[in-house]
């Protein structure tokens, strides 16, 4: 991806963010003014990513402001229309967290929170930079043979989901940079395709070498031998471990532990949420049916069938073998586990 | 489905088969008269489902009669013919099967040879009924609580998959014909969406309640605790237990397994291959890239993105709990097993 395109960018008046929905065919923007537009692109996917909607967030308290200013709003409704953005979307946590951390220079006025968003994007870049190293160094310091690696990952955590560069992808380009990369497995991301329309394209304007694969191809490919290790992103992790993320990343673990490959969570050190205990307290969402009963407006299922439509799945802690942060990585697996449920 | 739709029907002249490609939207008839267009068909998944194409197979060496005699072929040209038809698909065992079968009654002339198919397809209908009632007596007696059950499902093994009745969807059909089915979970099955587009088909003409998610779906509905077993059909099932089916299939049985919920495979006894020792040795058929790249001829991918497009995939025998066949249920994995390879 060229250095101009950002998935988020501040103009200093608004919000650019690069339109997810129309990638990879069109990279349109969709310039964002006020806080309905926000919290509309954020529900439809224009922006997504839990660290780029956790930017995306952070310029929204900014631009509640400056609506505010235009409107004659009160300190309370600009606080109302913030908390508005703060749950446009339930299961990542970065979306509330980088809200709460702009909040808290809220009563110093515009500029110090510009200063506060600015700071987030930043250090999600330098974040992703210092995961990709760690991320890359772990998987080398592991790997059996002494080979280009082959690498399967779900749904996108490039720089399209991201402030930039990417968290698990962001370890997938740090291997392709040091040549240790021989291919990458993209899970097409079912039903709103991210891996095949997002991933894809970013992988194409690295140059890196890929396989688009059905999501339900995954667990196959890792069966066979064909992967030497998966790394995913992460909307939420939970205080023992387990891991909210795109839908169908639990079944990339469970092949991943059958098979005795690494599979890796990337994700900056605040996705950890210490206030949710387990999995079992991550509200996952569930999304519109049309998302799985129709493809580009045409209903694919019969009239009569219902759609079930759960964004996320959460991955058992015990499941993933390590989590690479900005500060380093974790062998969160590594220590003491329950009995294996497996026959 | 009514009574008159049947996949594969013997017109007296030749095949005529239900296009499954068209559905759920069109319920046209390809009319097949040479062997040729037979091969076409099974190739495009006009006809598929390892039972329907075996007795699409069976039929077709009758056309292949018909055609040396309408073309002046010799013995030695219709089988070849015939062994074109046999290997229209490398990964179900029953085309091969059904095929030899009818072979046996070849120097018979065409009278025997149509009598033999339409005993494959009798025959077929016959198992699947017995599998309904033996699938849906070993669910209810291991069925914890007294109440319907939500089962998952994946791919197509309704009649449209068999001569009729189904297998995996034949349990189903069984169970909601006992009233004891609460809902069924189909999972989509990218990229050809026979989930979405067949089964839930049948499952509407049934009046079957159900769910379509995401191949992805499955594994987390699963580990959310929302489904009592899943069952599946069976492509090529090696004397090891290890078995092939529509890919996706091992992604099922890996949470069925971690979930400690009944994973079946029901399949004919035919579908299991003695001469194939394990699932190492099943050819698994590669299809075209452009299945996962594009949609309804729009590409979805990026230009430069490549697909990797496995049909099938193998469950390995110690994750398939039991096997419900035309003449029991079979425990499979209740023998000695290999430790289990999860953390």
């Amino acid at each position: 991806m060229s250095q101009e395109l950002r998935a988020v960018d501040w103009t200093g008046t608004g919000l650019a963010l690069l339109d997810q929905t129309q990638l990879p065919h069109r990279t349109g923007t969709v310039n964002v003014q006020d806080v309905d537009t926000l919290v509309d692109a954020i529900r439809r996917l224009v922006v997504r990513g839990a660290p780029a909607i956790g930017a995306a967030g952070a310029y929204g308290v900014a631009l509640a402001l400056l609506q505010g200013e235009r409107e004659g709003w009160s300190k309370a409704e600009v606080r109302t229309a913030v908390a508005r953005i703060r749950e446009a979307r339930p299961t990542a946590v970065n979306l509330m967290v980088c809200v709460d951390r702009v909040m808290t220079r809220f009563a110093d006025g515009l500029g110090a929170v510009l200063e506060e968003a600015a700071a987030v994007q930043r250090e999600d870049v330098e974040a992703n930079r210092a995961m990709g190293a760690f991320g890359a160094d772990w998987l080398l310091k592991k790997a059996r043979e002494d080979r280009p690696l082959r690498i399967l990952t779900h749904c996108n955590t490039g720089a399209l989901a991201t402030a930039g560069w990417g968290t698990a992808l962001g370890v997938i380009r740090e291997l392709h940079a040091r040549g240790r990369l021989e291919v990458v497995y993209a899970d097409e991301t079912r039903p709103l395709l991210q891996g095949s329309r997002l991933t894809a394209w970013e992988l194409v304007q690295e140059g890196i070498p890929h396989y688009v694969q059905a999501d339900g191809a995954a667990a196959g490919t890792v069966l066979r031998g064909e992967v030497d290790a998966a790394i995913v992103g992460a909307d939420r992790i939970a205080a023992n471990g387990d891991t909210a993320n795109k839908v169908g990343t639990v079944g990339v673990a469970l092949a991943c532990a059958y098979a005795g490959i690494p599979f890796l969570v990337a994700a900056p050190t605040t996705t950890v949420d210490l206030a949710t205990a387990t999995g079992d307290d991550i509200h996952i969402e569930l999304r519109g049916e049309d998302e799985i009963l129709e493809w580009a407006g045409v209903r694919t299922a019969p009239a009569g069938s219902r759609g079930h439509n759960p964004a996320f799945d959460v991955t058992p802690g015990r499941l993933v073998t390590a989590l690479v942060t900005e500060r380093g990585v974790l062998e969160v697996s590594a220590g003491e586990l329950p009995g294996n449920r497996l026959p």
